[in-house]
């Protein structure tokens, strides 16, 4: 989770120009088509990008899933096949870009992130998934084959749901859909890691708690910065006037703007939740502190006095008399317990012991 | 008071699977009915949903009241009674979702949540209810059986007030008004809980007042994202251009929405006062601390020079001139008691004592 | 300033209940009307709450001027004589209402809160005063009889300033002048107030400090809440288009609106004072804790070491050739001095004393 | 710099009565006419107000600027004269105003703050100064003789610029545009306060720089509060549609609104600069502090075992083996030297030292 | 990276002075002009000002670049050829202006700041950039002579991309895109100092780490402060009604107003991580520094009861059985032995050790 990822294009490149800026370079590209109607499906793997032609021309809907982003060459040559904007292919492989929405004559296009929770490192894990909706036909590009649009494929292949009765406006929302329950699954996560925290918080904080509470709130912040946007996409997908998404669809593209509202109110109030646990971590330290230091001291105020008298009986001066007494010794071990007690009580009523 | 409830529901599944996510598991799901106009009203408790078809014809207003949504199936059933959209359905069981309102062309769904003081564990729970407005019928989905609506079927049963005489939006009215009634006396459980702690916290701040803020901060958190979408809800109906909610009942709605503000108000208040008791809590902790530490310190430092002149006079050299002179010891004595006047002086000069 | 008031309506009564919830219970409710135009004025004071009828007949203007909430059934009568919708009437008795204006067909009203400083507790008290304001009339209810109305029954009985010579709505902005103008009073002996802590802060920061910058803080949170909602009630009489309100008198109400925002912008940056004065208390605190520690922790660890010193020569080795020269007690004096001074000058090098 | 002027009216009292509340009750007031077009100029000071009568009527442009604001019956009789709305004239004198801009028929009525800074000192001071623009004459109101209008009323004088081809809105274009610029000579001495302080900050943060902040905050505070209302001020002249402010010299107000804007932008800055700085001489402070303890106290610890070890060397026992051996008393000071190192390695190793 | 730049301009002189107010006055102006269409490309450097009047005639694009604004005499003169506004010259020079756009007649005007990262001082730079957008000409106003456009430059030399075919319009979008690819870069230096510093943070968090904090803030507070408005200036870009700016141009322009969000929003991020870090560096400290107290205080603690015994045992009564029994010194050391452990177990099981 690299608050930035390093943009290896130089400033000043001409607009258009192909840099992929992901972790991912060692994903090999890959072409995937799914062409469905309600009545039949096949499932291609392509290599040759120039095959896809023919997916503009029939009648059925085509999910064209490229994964890995790697080949430059071959996502240009998507590009012109598909007459997409230079500064869309830009974007499609500047993984870096934040979410959004345009609208093109032809298609419209969206970046949106996927977030995954890597159950190994105790991280969350971000990818770029850019959707182009055309007539008839869906574009998605991935960094990597991940298994969130697994169960979508098989909904897909088994006729499951409405998704194959329906248009590429349908189907580009199941998408985007299990994109955001799959958020939820990521929060849960968080929020699960929070409660944990907060029970322990009070029980034994140590001061790992410390780096955890300052990893939750990392992870949230990059989780309202990967969430926030879409909330405007989704917007703007309502509000288009357009055959592309069909009315009927927009009911369900409201739906999940539904769920990142309601993301985007549990990160908030799971910040807040964060922040005061800083709060009650850091007075949970130093009341736990000031307890030790206080009875420490009190130990220690206790007893120089009884040392000051100690020592006055220890100098060796040629006459004192009390050392001569027969009762000087069991008098000055009492004097000492009676400091030592009118001490302790002096503590307690002033409620410091 | 869970941050986020966990839903079962596994990413990707088809929109419309019904999933419940409450922790009521247990509750048995039943329905009752209410039908009534300004002269009679009848109250049948059912078991077979097909015989509400009957609601949707008489002329009477119908309240269908659905308590536990456990059995999935019976709770399908009646969506398809009534022909309520699938997303529609798929909120009514997902219990944890944000308070929304959304027309249909023959009805309005909102949730709201009710929320509840647990007097025996002293924790705000919330129950979400999800109410489905209809001509001449109210369809409200709740989890467990509570007594908030009781009072409310007194005054149907008795004929008290105007409710027998009004439609179905002038019951919903009822309703949510009286959801928004017992936020009232919950925040009133809250900030009487609050005055308490102010008034003791700088009497007697022991380390629970930790903790006790903490718990009123997260209540407070909880609470508002209960209420704060509440007033959007009731925006909505106001704006609504519609028959299904007559102008006279929106005067009404209105009072609900002030009473709304009125608790926002309230909350971002006590938020901002709990916040004030955390900077006092510690100090006070902090400067009670200091008092302690300060105390002691000065004892401490009083009696360590004097130590340190009856250690001179304990060594055992043999040429100590002092030691044999006949008034020796008075004199060390004497030095000693000089010194520490001298520092207690210091020390008040300066004010620390 | 309690919080929050306890509402003693149970949840669930119907709307239009009235139900008292302030603190004055003990004030009896009293009626005083003040009949006036140009020429002519009549002082009354009724009993009985028919003979207002005649108040709407008659070519005067009446204002009506009710005290002490009590009587739940006079209050009831005035409501039935003037038609004012029974939800008005439920809030003019539930004294803990949130500041608002309201348009009905006949009539506004409209809640304002009253602040007085209690000089003798040094505390604000607030008191909710309901206007409603129709054709030729101005009721107002108030909850205890004060005094800042007074200045305003003496322009009217003198014929001073304009009022005599205005219609309603100008008396109606009168009162709500003298309210505002009292705000300002308030405000000024809290910023006096807070001037004079401020003095005193860097001076004698004793912990009353704290619970002086709390009840502050409380003061400004609860003048904020009374104040902010007046902003938007006088930004909705400015954009009535009615007969009741004359654009003539607009201008006066934005006047009044000019002084809200005024009150508004200061008590915001007396917040933003006050918190800032807590930081520096509290630093003020800890710096001055710091010099105390400092100073004594000086004082003990130069004496340890020489107390250490101490005790070596007065070990009772029956070898220790130091014990029988001739000079060693001024030597080991002498070593005591050296080592003393050599560490306060490193600790006056450190700047550390 | 006071939080809030004392308003010496009585609340109650009729709109429009003249109150001055301002700092300058020794001021006297004088008026001093300025009658100009392109070719000619006339400077007059006058006693007796009605003589501005003849201002109204000639063609010439007249700039009447009014000091000193305490002579309440000439000021009254310049607003007769003018026909100025007696909330205006209210206004004019209540120098504890906030900045605003109103419409009237025949003029605009405007106050701005005016700030000075004072550099004997070395704090902020405010005049307030009102502008009423009307056709032909623009009449400006201050509280003392400053010297910021100076530079243009040599510039009136000597011809210098466009003023004097140019209109009553002009002139106050170029008034404002000076007190503007005087915002920024202003903010200039904070900011290079600040940076001073910075740079001093890390060197020797002693207690002087806490009150630095908090005046350098209220500084700020208070900046903002006069230049804020500013923005809307020129923001409303620039929406007006009216002769008296001609669309060339909108696009001079619309400068001015750029500087405004960019002293706000500096403002907030150096108020997030000098928060920032708070936060980091506290930690100077307790960094310091804590290693001054932290060497000091090392030091008692190394010392507090070895005192033990020559207390039990010094104790009287007649049966003590030790103290009859030979190197009994090397031994003891080796074993005292061993702990003593012993102790120094484990601290050095934990960092400590 | 000073606050604010000293403004040599005086108050109170007339608008439409040029005033330098920039750090770089030893750079000599010059102007180079690029005269180009898709054919062909002259590029020349001018002394003289007057022959750039050509280029107003002639139908090929001019990229008019003048660096270095001390030469008022020069840009006096540059501006009168072109017509512009006195106050833009105004704004041209006055290097510390904030970032805007504004609409003439004959063409466009907007501030940028271009931001560098030094490496040798480690710290940002900023220089203000004018553009002035005209049919067929664009002018540039730089401080220095950075080689943030050298990329540019060499794409027209060279004929890459479309930058050539195109017009003044998509000339500047090509400027102002290459000066917001390295607000990327600058960025990601800090970004990657942020990571840097929140590694070692939790190793080891000494002094310097507080300083660091410091500047990245005050480097975040001074890069939202020059992106900020930029985000304005391409929304009032992609709202022109204009021939100027052509509506295929405009594509570009959102692009750049994606990479300015994209910016704000990370460095919005970056400014709640480095907030957080002060949060953890402070807790640190203080956790590290309770640490080494809280054994050294044990220490003390543990001692200062024995040495007390040792006292006992070390004063000079003549009557003292216990120093004349046989196992006296044995059990003396038992004792004292049993009461470290104790202590110590003690200390143990409250888990202060």
């Amino acid at each position: 989770m690299k608050i930035m990822r390093k943009r290896s294009k130089r400033p000043g490149l001409p607009p258009g120009t192909l840099v992929y800026v992901g972790d991912n370079k060692h994903v090999k590209s890959s072409i995937k088509i799914f062409d469905y109607n309600a009545d039949n499906i096949t499932e291609t793997d392509i290599k040759n990008p120039n095959e896809l032609a023919t997916c503009l021309a029939d009648n059925t809907v085509s999910w064209i899933n490229i994964t890995g982003l790697n080949d430059l060459e071959l996502i240009e040559k998507i590009g012109n096949i598909f007459e997409i904007h230079p500064l869309v292919m830009e974007d499609i492989v500047n993984t870096d870009h934040r979410p959004k929405f345009e609208e093109y004559d032809e298609y419209y296009y969206s970046i949106v992130k996927m977030l995954t929770w890597d159950e190994k490192n105790a991280e969350m894990n971000s990818e770029q998934v850019s959707f182009i909706l055309g007539k008839n036909y869906l574009i998605t590009f991935q960094e990597i084959e991940g298994d969130v649009f697994d169960t979508i494929r098989e909904r897909l292949r088994k006729n499951k749901g409405r998704v194959r009765r329906e248009d590429s406006d349908y189907l580009c929302y199941t998408l985007m859909d299990s994109i955001v329950d799959n958020y939820f699954y990521v929060l849960e996560t968080i929020a699960e890691e929070t409660e944990l925290l907060e029970d322990n918080l009070l029980k034994n904080a140590d001061s790992s708690v410390l780096q955890r509470i300052h990893q939750l709130k990392r992870q949230l912040i990059f989780m309202r910065k990967s969430v926030w946007p879409l909330r405007e996409i989704l917007n703007n997908i309502d509000r288009l006037e357009s055959d592309l998404v069909k009315s009927s669809s927009k009911l369900f593209f409201r739906d999940v703007y539904d769920h990142t509202i309601q993301i985007i109110d549990t990160v908030e109030n799971l910040r807040d939740i964060v922040t005061g646990m800083l709060d009650i971590y850091l007075s949970t330290i130093s009341n736990r502190m000031n307890e030790v230091m206080k009875v420490l001291t009190i130990i220690a105020t206790i007893f120089i006095p009884l040392t000051f008298l100690a020592g006055i009986y220890g100098m060796n001066f040629q006459y004192m008399p009390e050392l001569a007494w027969k009762f000087g010794y069991p008098m000055a071990l009492g004097a000492m317990g009676l400091v030592g007690i009118i001490m302790l009580v002096f503590f307690r009523r002033k409620k410091w012991l």
